[in-house]
């Protein structure tokens, strides 16, 4: 799941982003569009949803090959507002910013074209790409200087100047030993993008509409246009899973260094892996093979130890979690607590102060303030129908290997005994118990030996 | 334990590896012999000699040094009908590959001599050292382009052909400014071989057979002789524990590589460490920190969860296994399963839509379809001398924290209540319970504490 | 917390070593003074000073800030008889150094100046930065060749002589050209030591005492000077998290690469986590993924496989740890045993052979040889108030799930049946019960089925 993402404020101008989220990724092999496959806990298409807002778009349409419902339904879950255009059949990328052409036909003040499957541009690039529009350009290109050219598109340039960008198959031999390449994002002026979009013709070598005639067409009617340089991993497509796991790690280390930078001790960044969304408070210590899953918020001078697995989870100050601690959904940690080893807990509050040291599960229930659970204790919040809760109050002491069958309710201060089976509510403090009488048979073992030994043999 | 390869068919020509494996690797300070070391959960003799299979050798022969008993044994786990030859004194390699004799005299159309210390060389590789033979040369070398070619032996070239391989003892201040160096491998003629190698003297500085000279011995009994170069990393021998760890590292991204491009998602490659036999299908997911010992299948879908072991494990498609799961030899989950966090399962069967999601260990058993076992259930499946079963039938729900005492039976359908002790098999859609009731003695704690601390203090 | 050190006996020479500590590190954006940051375990106050103990240190000053308490008592814990000085106004390094007169005073045969937030120095380095002292010279810079030397104090050479260091803002144009840099450290003749820090003035760009100004005063004093070259990677300054991780993973480099050469199998290096004072024995493995806090000591033999955390815990030889081990301080495992995955063992001695396979607490506890501790199993060592012991008898056998309540004492040989509360002795070889009779309620999950599906549609 992907948070929304709320429009920035800021530039005076108004801003579509166009992102296209058509393409269909046949070497991702995967059953899955490869817009929704996944960076840091959001899908490609939603971190370039993110980046547009971020950069000031202020309206957003998402375009969508035939049947992706999903795609739309992802669209919708990063920005409620964006909208969905479908492009009926594969026609170039010309063609597929025309199809969001109701959108364009609003005329924004700036219009960037974007690509949900080059997740690793920054807002800033993007910025960089609207500044020359509000300069006059008609037509801003992206380009990057590339360590290997061939494949690429090719800006021809004149001083500041981008004459046109020239696809690689149909590049002369002079023009392919220009290094300077198309990294397919453009911005174009909102009040001619039309004019200009719907003179893209499909004489080249593959006959489609390209998108990167819009310049040549936009000098030829007497605009302005312009090239923003990048660098070449920004614009990197990703086509494969190799290619993921290299944005995936890209985007690890914007995380890490930032969260360092803030005042966090991450021991081994290159163990940790954040989420998009991920808060650690200053003095957070996070030691080595700790992984975040989405919407984890960690309080000032906390430590996660070792082997720590957190999702949707909020840890106030000073608490310690881990080694080998799963936080789940609904976790909520209060100051100082501990969460030990190989504990999880899900939709539980655990009080200030409250430890639950070992092997423990607690589910759907209320913890007070300095109880300590034992180790081994099993909160039985599930019958097979439905889910019960479970109440602990302030500074109970619930032995270990007990067993607390929910909806139960053990009151403040209360006792549990070790290895009982808790069915009824307990008072303040009381004890309960809810175990058998020890009974001891002498000398069993000798003879219990001899037969399970004679009965190997047999 | 690795498991054993079977001969590749392919070329007409029949092929001959005469697998070095003598070396003693002092610089490894082990009491394992180096070959024996492993990589990817196989010994780098296991490594070298499925390679050799993959190249087309029809005969595997391994040469190995006195009372090496282990090394045998483990070739022959390998691949069954490899002939272990024992080389009784160091005197070099052309003597090490002589101890093969009995092999080389059934004269195999190609032979091929390799390294079981030189794990990174490719299939590939060796077929294209063993092409040259099928067009008519004798003995056909191994080189590469060395960074720093001191103490290499140097490749002397007079164009394609190869004129001698000099040590670098022996070689001239000419000689060693030469950078093609010798990979070591060789392949010769199986018809002359023995015509060759019966040549080779000890006239050089170390006084040893080289199995180099075999070059310069070809060339005066008027053979042709041929080079083959590929990248110096193939030809890395591993000498020390260093060493081991670099070759590790690269089996492992050739690995990675492979699985990623075939369609599945490492979220964080680096993190992954597989086995040379893992088999992972379309749209699996596996997040960081996951490790796969030998034998494990993971069918489409499934999504292997942070902080998971795998061990001789069958894994159905649409399963979800951890964070934290145990999953030992013997192992089986069904489709749309669940393992969860903390639990181990070893020889059981895990039916289709089962869950086990918490603090469990199953042994033994065989868990049916839709059933739920809860947390902290424990299968007591050994009394200190045998292992017995547990049956669990379809649809049964296991209360958490129960004990399930083998050998034993759970119906379908049935229910165990939380905290159980379960020694008596439980017919279908039954509720059994073996646990006390609960005692409650109300107002104790206030005392208790009282006198809890009254102790600390004196 | 951080093991004391000792010093090294050696040299003749006697040695004062002045590490400043008094930086502030606002950088790293911390509540904790930048020194007290911690490296494999041990802070970098804490590495440098047992890095000046390893190059022949005799005695050591350490300089610290106004109300640094914490800063003093960390270093009184690496070397109880180190001594604290406060220097009260930061007025440069010059002043600094001047901040522990009174070890100056003593005149040591050397002294040498180092820096507390640079931990990566080597005892090497500092033992030839002490060499020209012992050749007559009276100051010695420690220099690198700087990949970009802005910024840095630039030497002035004149063959091998060092003429004088110039800071970076009142270097000369020409000056600025120079790449070889000031690292910072410095070695000087303890008997002139105080005749040339005392003639350091403020006439520079700053107003502060510049400790490099003793270059030029010595020579003007008519003194030998000398610089040593190291590469710029040792006198790397750690100023933020960024570099403090950078520091970490250079250290865990060296930790790694030594316990290899030493005959250790680290399958994946760079997932293993060391401490300043892991000791592992020849042939130990370390499967990828584990992490040793300080204090561990692992013997010959022992595999620790994947997922493990061990600290302040001895293991003796041929045992088997993990995977997901948890060994907590006061630990200790016998050769050849067991100990499996969800366990947790706190200062608690595991006999020969014992076996702690699964999902385990052992607290406070003691096993003899060759015990068998079943999944579950949980030591009851804590009732809120005191910790007690669970003794238990060499060869006995403890059931799945069964609770000990300590204190308790369980005979050689002797039986805990599965799901057991023990709160009793049991002698030796007796067989102890403490669960309930099994109830059974035929038939009663239809009903029930009915009724909780009748519940959830209300």
């Amino acid at each position: 799941m992907t948070s929304s993402v709320s429009p920035v404020q800021g530039s005076a101008r108004s801003c579509l982003a166009v992102v296209l989220a058509a393409g269909e990724g046949t070497r991702m092999k995967s059953n899955k569009p490869k817009v929704l496959h996944e960076i840091a806990n959001r899908s490609m298409l939603g971190h370039v949803m993110a980046t547009v807002m971020s950069a000031g778009a202020t309206e957003v349409a998402v375009v969508i090959g035939p049947d992706r419902e999903d795609v739309a339904t992802e669209a919708h879950k990063i920005i409620p507002g964006a909208r969905a255009f479908v492009q009926r059949e594969r026609r170039g990328t010309g063609h597929a910013v025309l199809s969001a052409r109701e959108a364009l036909e609003r005329e924004p003040d700036d219009i960037i074209v974007v690509y949900a499957d080059t997740p690793l541009v920054t807002p800033d690039t993007l910025a960089k790409l609207r500044e020359p529009l509000a300069n006059g350009a008609a037509v801003v290109g992206l380009g990057f200087e590339a360590r290997n050219p061939t494949g690429y598109g090719r800006f021809v340039m004149s001083g500041d100047e981008l004459l046109h960008i020239r696809e690689h198959k149909d590049a002369s031999e002079e023009e392919r030993a220009i290094t300077l390449c198309n990294g397919g994002l453009m911005a174009l002026r909102g009040d001619v993008a039309l004019t200009i979009l719907d003179r893209i013709e499909t004489k080249n070598a593959q006959a489609e509409y390209y998108l990167t005639d819009a310049v040549n067409i936009a000098r030829r009617l007497g605009y302005r246009t312009a090239a923003v340089i990048v660098s070449e991993q920004e614009v990197h497509g990703i086509n494969d899973r190799m290619q993921l796991a290299m944005a995936e790690h890209m985007i690890q280390e914007r995380l890490r260094r930032n969260v360092m930078l803030s005042g966090v001790t991450l021991v081994a960044p290159e163990t940790v892996f954040l989420s998009h969304d991920t808060q650690l408070g200053r003095d957070v210590v996070v030691e080595p093979h700790v992984v975040f899953g989405p919407g984890v918020v960690v309080e000032d001078r906390t430590v996660i130890h070792s082997f720590s697995h957190l999702e949707r989870t909020h840890i106030a100050a000073d608490a310690r979690i881990g080694p080998f601690a799963r936080l789940r959904p609904g976790a909520s940690v209060g100051p100082k607590a501990k969460v030990g080893n190989f504990v999880e807990i899900k939709n539980t509050d655990v009080g200030a102060g409250a430890k639950v040291s070992h092997l423990t599960y607690l589910g759907d229930a209320s913890v007070g303030a300095e109880v300590n659970i034992g180790a081994g204790t099993i909160t039985c919040n599930y019958d097979g129908f439905g889910k019960y809760r479970t109440e602990i109050g302030e500074g109970a002491f619930i032995g270990s290997n007990s067993s607390l069958v929910a909806p139960i309710t053990i009151g403040k201060g209360a006792f549990v005994g070790s290895g009982s089976v808790i069915t009824e509510n307990v008072t303040d403090d009381a004890l309960a118990l809810g175990r058998s009488r020890q009974v001891v048979k002498e000398e069993w073992a000798g003879s219990f030996r001899e037969k399970a030994k004679a009965a190997k043999k047999r």
